[in-house]
């Protein structure tokens, strides 16, 4: 499959910053803070982790199963989206 | 609410290890790896955090919901689980 | 663990509500639909069904894990509720 | 988009049984039933739901994203697949 040709440089910044909220529940633990507020920083990471994800993914459907250069490119692009909808798709 | 009293160095070495593995979606981001590979590790990444986060939400049931030391520390904390799940149970 | 004293009818209503929308699903699967059309009515009745879950879920939190006649009551709550989330953080 | 060609008749079978689980949520609420065993009925019902619309997911992905006659079938089999994913990935 052809490198992922998105705009990386986008997602890279995305994940750093997604870095630094892993950071910030990193001190709460150690400064031993509250659960709820170690609670709600977890679901504020998961839900930025999602939206980067799902931007990976519609690039893979746009790029890699429809535009695949050839059928054969197009299956198995298609049959990676697949496996990896299993392990969302819990 | 008291402090999380969960063994937090064993979250916080979970925590780290999951940053290890942001740093390689960092490097296949910049070397413009496969996106195939890219969303395995993100999927891979999001299996870690969640099995973080329910073990965080486990210590806080136990803890501050059912044995917080008055009634109005168990509701308190039940509400926080309840607006934690409103985040998750979309 | 004492009976689940929500306001019944109003899931009721709404069980059967979504059970109109899996009849749909059905005749839609019937007359070979445009798998598109399915999929939508799918992602619509998932989000019907974890609206009621969640509706659930809080009357357990408040009247069997906090309010819990014993200590005993509200610690075989909690860990009902702690084993549901396990079935939902995959 | 043409219409659905995977197996309907398995499918509906499947809906079938979800319907009648369902049925015993409705039954379990009529009676009154403990809130931790109408969770477990709903959790069962929910990884039922999310089995059978993975599987029409996949075929959508072979049939209508990969396999579609034209580029244009194809771009809108892949965004009808992108707005779904949207749903379930928040």
């Amino acid at each position: 499959m052809s490198h992922l040709s998105l705009d990386n440089t986008k997602l890279i910044s995305r994940l750093r910053r997604i870095k630094g909220q892993m950071e910030g529940v990193e001190r709460a633990l150690e400064s031993e803070a509250d659960c709820g507020e170690v609670m709600r920083q977890l679901a504020s990471i998961r839900g930025a982790m999602t939206g980067l994800t799902r931007e990976v993914m519609e690039v893979h459907m746009r790029e890699h199963v429809v535009a695949g250069p050839t059928e054969a490119d197009r299956k198995s692009g298609a049959e990676e989206m697949i496996q990896i909808l299993k392990s969302y798709m819990k």
